[in-house]
């Protein structure tokens, strides 16, 4: 019973095939072969207008070199207190930045609250050179707890960037899930609400390693390729990535995988709400669900083979939890089996 | 007719077969798994000693991690002038090291020249603040120009890092290469001659993106798990990377890999030997050969589908070339078939 | 009447003497002279220890470089939500550190809470490379809002850096002010009570430009010679600086400066409680004073001529101010005339 | 008989006599005051242009501040190879620019080649990112060995400089040595000849610390304020920069201390000219002096009062001295005494 993270699954068969057809023969590296060239021009039709994509190897890579690429002296880029960037990436955004800062703001359900972000943004006004300038802002989506941002929340966020020239980026993760979860498509769910920058991840959902930068604006990635050169994140047998995203995107491939992985979060959701010995957190609509239970019985399920992680405080916030209960949060993947769902639930009693 | 670098080459099948092999099922993350652990071990087998080491996805990624682990503020560490670290890294060990200072050494057939280097340390007297600090010595096995590091000349140069007390490197982007033309032991050609860290690449030798950073003291690298995670090199699916190297290390794959491009490259020079349109430039050991031709016959070459890099001043030196020659640069992989070697000689008449 | 910061005040002219008397001859540049060398021995007799000193610039080079000399990769320091490393540095402290990020910490009256440092401290468990890895503490004495922690309360916050194995900063940007108000020793309010660097300011009470980073453990700033002098922050003509200190150090004149500043702000105060059209915000023991009043009499007080900052929302907190008021702060400094704040008074009515 | 620096004469009475002066009173902080802008506005008719100015505290800093505001990704600034920022400011420079590294560019004099420089640039083709990117070309003036650009030359670097869009800084830490040697204005030695920033120095030349960083174009600078600003180098009584360089310029006393410090250097190698035990290395026009003699009777001056610096190999070129000799430097400054001179000279025999 595999619930502690979607990347604990491994590849999907057609993508691992892939990777098998394309090792033989010569390429050219760094980006320059035609495999490149060809999943490039996929990204343009499936954001449906001319973007600069880079493919990078991790997730963490991705959002910092988005960051890096809108940096500014003394800047301060506004996520939510709880974003990946902020609570796990042991400070690579700031690295990549040479010290911007990130600056939390609150928001139920995982998601900024613009009036929050205003109030944030206020904090930095027009030269005054003390606090520093805003720089950028990111939102998850889905967002960390598994919640999303609606499209009419994304573009009040947006609204907020380009009053203020700012731009905006989505770090997606898991944007195959909140895309499946929201029926969007990539263009509706991004640059038509105003995000300018998507971190593309892929790896979460069946590729060993691949994710990618994406700017709906080409200018403004002009420099990202000598910054991603510097920050080791240009590969030379770039077609290892290019040739996962191939395989990924055909006949729908990523949808499916992310849909079935959004739907066994919902059947192991719907399991408990009708067990005795757990309670949803709250709802979620993509591939993470958060229960709460006794420590005892948390104990008891990871005796049985469940595996999960604790989301204790401060990650569980104030009010939450009981004193003998711990938060949980269970990741369903592509590779997420029905019978293991199954035997979890009733375990659940 | 494909010469232009040996990261055009693919992968090597039973590599790719292992990473079908290990496509399914699930898998601790961030290096936890067994076969991740697994994987390390072999390390230490293969380098007879207590190794740390750290998967990472670029050579360029090693190189700089390397000294980001050794970094001192104002530290200048040593390399050959025609070093991969400052000549095709676009900055990074700058970058990761945040202003650390590259400064060449020059030195005959690639290598670092003892006397030179002596030289250049002398330049940073201790306790002399304005001038910075010696940080590290790096050398580079094989060379950028296909030629090797004796084992006494090693030695030579780890005595002086060992004098200075500065940590001695070896970029080892073909260390497989270097091994199989030196027939030594990994441990011979390293820490036994004073090494300290190696970059071991076997990305150009048959695998996807299977970079390794190998500590001979552990104690060395006591931060390079938080400088790796925030330099986005961690990866979530390290099976990839590890599974990529248990492959690569079963039954001496990587030395007969090696052996095969080395043998390629050896024929070729024989080749060249005769011919009466190229010359070779000088002679290596390992899968790099430098030839020299005139701009018209290099085109003519190019137009019947040989694929080569020009090495045009400064990097070809000073007298070198006739004013209608050019340098080439012909490399040879694992992948290299020999029928392709003799179109190539053929053509050079 | 100057309220709006002590920096507003010029020099005393007994240091601007010592400076003018030092102009002619010559001495040893970047620290080497005999004056440097003597200011530096004052400032072991003044900590009853033997420290190291730095003489820099400016006090956020001070806060900057004390931070840069115990930096780790991924590191994160904790300060007072309020603190002026991090509300008013421009992001230097993340720029001298290469990106370590600052924590904020909440806690009454301006001052770190113990609990909530713990608390936040607890976000970064050992070897949970994601989060990052804690580095340091600082507090400021005299506190941004003019508030003084009490030796208890500093021994209560070294408890915690000492038992984390962090070292704790103070930024002293006003540490006579401090020091005079709890009529303490400089050895009494930092090292006996467990402080190990110290920001120690002189510019706002009377030099021109005299601020010095002192550690109490000599080995802990072996790097920061290197540090400090690629920092830009190693003047060649020192000697203005320890003149500076020299005159500021003579027959108790800091103290002495600082305890009329303080004066000031206390019959200021007192003004204040007894006025109609102000109240004071809360009580300070030093030289910041914090008083509420209309937005439409703040108006009219700079109208008189009175001159001071307003401490606008998000600063001033949520609940403090009536829709109509403002919370605005007066500073006093050495050069503050009592003339002056008699004439406030009067027009608080 | 003080030949050791020109950072080691003390401070001109009228410079000292104005900071007395301005020491009382109160003034508006962090370069708000009348005295500010009015300082900065002499800058602009001294230039007979608008220029952005910022005060600094060291050379260094606006070197390295210089290089910051032109920052780019993989940047590589060219200098000469003796140049002040990459032989003294232990990597000031990289450090202000995150990693952007100094190309060093031979030349004879202490002059860059234009030669040199173009095959320097040349190895950084457009859009090879492997190599990095051209940012910046600087030149000092006067050089670190006491030679003088004339006009023509600036304008061949400048010219060079224009051809590839690069930014061209002067390093004037004896920018009125120069001026005063060369019979120039500001304006004819700097943006006449196409130079676009100025490091502004008079630390050197009477002042305590009074360094400024000048912008030809004002947009050029549009970020400095923030990138000043957490550098540390915002001081809050800027009128203590601004008050010396009031009376640094008033009735050109700035090039009058310049020409007796070249006068003094002037008269001194005449003598050397003379002398038996000392010959000249090469002949200078500003206020550095270079003059070989045996190792033995450099002990002696010392041992008779002469202070200068020995400038040993690598710094003193291969084959310029005999076995037994050394090169000296000499450096006469604003407060140099003929007397001195004169006894030097005698004791050269």
């Amino acid at each position: 019973m595999f619930f502690t993270s979607d990347n604990w699954a491994g590849v999907h068969p057609a993508i691992a095939q892939r990777l098998s057809e394309e090792s033989s023969g010569f390429s050219a590296a760094y980006g320059a072969s035609e495999l490149d060239k060809r999943v490039e021009q996929r990204f343009n039709t499936l954001f449906e207008r001319e973007v600069a994509i880079f493919f990078v190897g991790t997730g963490t890579a991705a959002n910092a070199l988005a960051l890096a690429a809108v940096n500014r002296p003394g800047g301060v880029s506004f996520c939510h207190r709880e974003a990946h960037m902020i609570e796990d990436e042991c400070g690579a955004p700031e690295f990549f930045t040479h010290g911007a800062r990130l600056a939390p703001v609150d928001g139920e359900n995982g998601k900024i609250d613009p009036g929050n972000l205003k109030a944030e943004i206020a904090r930095f006004p027009p030269n005054f050179i003390h606090a520093g300038q805003p720089m950028a802002i990111s939102i998850t989506q889905a967002t960390e707890i598994g919640t999303l941002y609606q499209r009419d929340e994304i573009k009040a966020i947006a609204a907020i960037a380009k009053a203020k020239q700012l731009p905006l980026h989505m770090d997606g993760a898991r944007f195959a899930n909140a895309l499946a979860a929201l029926n969007l498509t990539p263009a509706e769910m991004t640059w038509q609400c105003g995000v300018d920058i998507v971190s593309f991840g892929a790896t979460k959902n069946g590729c060993w390693c691949a994710e990618a930068l994406v700017f709906m604006e080409p200018g403004m990635a002009k420099d990202l390729p000598y910054i991603r050169k510097r920050a080791a994140q240009l590969f030379s047998k770039t077609r290892f990535i290019a040739g996962q995203f191939d395989a990924y995107l055909d006949d729908n491939l990523w949808l499916n995988l992310a849909r079935h992985a959004n739907a066994m979060a919902d059947y192991l959701q719907k399991g408990i709400e009708q067990a005795q010995n757990a309670r949803l957190a709250w709802h979620t609509q993509t591939n993470e669900v958060f229960c709460i239970m006794t420590k005892d019985f948390a104990a008891y399920l990871k005796q049985q083979g469940a595996l999960f992680h604790e989301w204790n405080p401060p990650r569980a916030k104030a009010g939450l939890l009981a004193e003998n209960e711990v938060l949980t949060r269970l990741v369903t993947s592509f590779a997420t089996e029905k019978a293991h769902v199954d035997r979890f639930i009733e375990l659940l009693g």
